[in-house]
């Protein structure tokens, strides 16, 4: 990365929901944002942390932890969900807007299979 | 870490400036909130990348890249010194807050012997 990353400037470029954008990386993680405007799937990381930071909008995480329940972020809020966590990002008001940090690699669904391409933004 | 992280909250709970307080953890990394108010000492870290982003006022990051360059943040906007790159953050307009991701162990003026303690908040 050359130079600073405005995060509403890179959000804007975003071609759709659910197509996370690199805007950078630090050592061998990868900086992301993502809009999203409903519910993803459940899923989970056995390798790693997940890292939520909400920029704009309200985002619930439901997790299995192992019991049901509900992380409610709005903007300036962070969660980690930890590695082996079950969870589902919902976007249950609209719009919303997030940093995602993650090891380069990772699916974000949890599985190469499913998971979206990262466009670099 | 068990729940979400307000920043705003954590930062109100900071004993002062320059003393980052670690809000939680994602794999082997940190996360700090820090404020400042001033110029910090020209650094450099040979074994990690410098994660910073400006959740409030502005900060200007003077760097050694190698011929000397500013990149100047305001809120929203995040940068990544490079390893090895020396750099200095200065607030020139008043105080900033700053979130700040960093593996575990980093001292934050590259130098254990002058590094400020990291309290948990």
């Amino acid at each position: 990365m050359d130079d600073k990353v405005n995060l509403a400037e890179k959000i804007a470029l975003l071609p759709d929901t659910y197509q996370p954008g690199v805007v950078g990386y630090m050592n061998d993680y990868k900086l992301c944002v993502v809009k999203v405007d409903s519910e993803f799937v459940w899923h989970k990381h056995d390798e790693t942390d997940d890292f939520f930071l909400v920029l704009t909008g309200r985002l619930t995480i439901q997790l299995r932890d192992p019991v049901e329940r509900n992380v409610v972020l709005t903007p300036g809020e962070l969660f980690v969900v930890p590695r082996g966590v079950e969870h589902r990002p919902v976007a249950d008001d609209g719009e919303v807007q997030i940093l995602l940090i993650e090891p380069t690699g990772t699916p974000n669904t949890g599985d190469r299979a499913t998971a979206a391409p990262r466009v670099v933004i």
